[in-house]
């Protein structure tokens, strides 16, 4: 019986959760300020990406950063250090954002002085996942070391988002990595998203990773 | 008001599943079965270390395994081409396992039978860590190119294991990964567990865990 009740009470929360993340997107639309959901496992890189993110737009998008982290200030630090604007979001213990605490977030933030949010989601391939965090567009980074097989393990994240970039591919070389495998992985489960193959430490692919980007923002304005 | 009931449900989980947790040690101490609880982010290797420790104790130990995955059955696949004897958990989207979950994998094994069981956990290094899933001994692999700032983000993870392994030392040429500060920010937070440092890949480093894992499965017996 205590399994059924729980049950409910995630539905709840689930449908509550959608409810919230659509005022949410619509609050955004009314500044036309997109933002970006950016899900991965600890350390694939989704703050390197930030970073140079940041780099590739300065001059021409307005970037602010949302740093969802369980505890630490390391990543918004770190951030900071580099001059994007950032707000730290501690999740205290959760494993994932959803859209409430997403706008806690955003009320930080003058949304009229930014064309770009990207929310850092807590590292996680599962429980962010399950969780529309309000953003308009969702990416997964999966990086080299972490292996080609993780769309077969950890199918609903590769489902939800709206492209996938293979980070760290500087590994390559050095990683039993079949990139061929992983695409068709992905793409059997999400034939939409794009696979957009970087390195954030070479630089490799970023190109076509900000096109991407600025493509998903004009078409939301 | 909806926030404290949540909580309330979550401390009754909790409470339940300590209590689980135990009888399902006293069940496995009644046959002198040892039960590890490996966790790590997707891709740290905890599939390798299963199959390279089976290797490395075969002969002495008699050894089975629980894999516990979203949804496939990878790994179970892969340990059972290498002759290990494994048992596959779903957890149907769930992010962590519980005693309970666990207890259902090991009523699939007749006890008597296994020397140790391996349990290999979610990929996550969030949820994982909060629920005693009844194993003796928990142990947290964190793999070179995922950063070494990793206990700052996820403290309670590294807080609660008995021992850290740092898998793919192969890849400490090629990555920015500072070992000292490593074990430095683990021992902040866990001064008596050990970090072993190895490879899957080429064996190094294999022995001290071997050893380590032998010396705690004769400590419960």
């Amino acid at each position: 019986m205590d399994d059924v009740r729980l049950i409910e009470v995630k539905e709840d929360i689930l449908a509550d959760n959608a409810e919230a993340a659509d005022a949410l997107r619509a609050r955004l639309g009314r500044d036309g300020t997109f933002l970006l959901n950016l899900m991965s496992s600890p350390g694939a890189g989704k703050t390197s990406l930030i970073e140079r993110t940041a780099e590739a737009v300065a001059g021409t998008l307005r970037l602010a950063v949302l740093e969802a982290d369980i505890d630490s200030t390391v990543d918004a630090e770190r951030l900071l250090a580099r001059g994007v604007h950032s707000v730290q979001l501690h999740t205290g213990g959760l494993c994932h954002l959803d859209a409430a605490m997403t706008g806690q977030g955003l009320a930080e933030l003058d949304l009229a002085a930014w064309d770009v949010v990207i929310l850092e989601n807590v590292g996680n391939l599962v429980c962010p996942a399950e969780f529309d965090t309000g953003a308009h567009r969702s990416v997964a980074i999966l990086s080299v070391p972490e292996g080609d097989d993780k769309p077969l393990k950890y199918p609903l994240m590769f489902r939800t988002v709206d492209a996938v970039v293979v980070n760290k591919t500087d590994y390559l070389a050095v990683a039993d990595f079949d990139l061929a495998a992983f695409r068709e992985r992905v793409q059997r489960l999400n034939p939409d998203a794009p696979v957009l193959e970087l390195s954030c430490r070479t630089g490799d692919g970023l190109e076509a990773w900000v096109d991407w980007l600025r493509g998903e923002v004009d078409a939301i304005r």
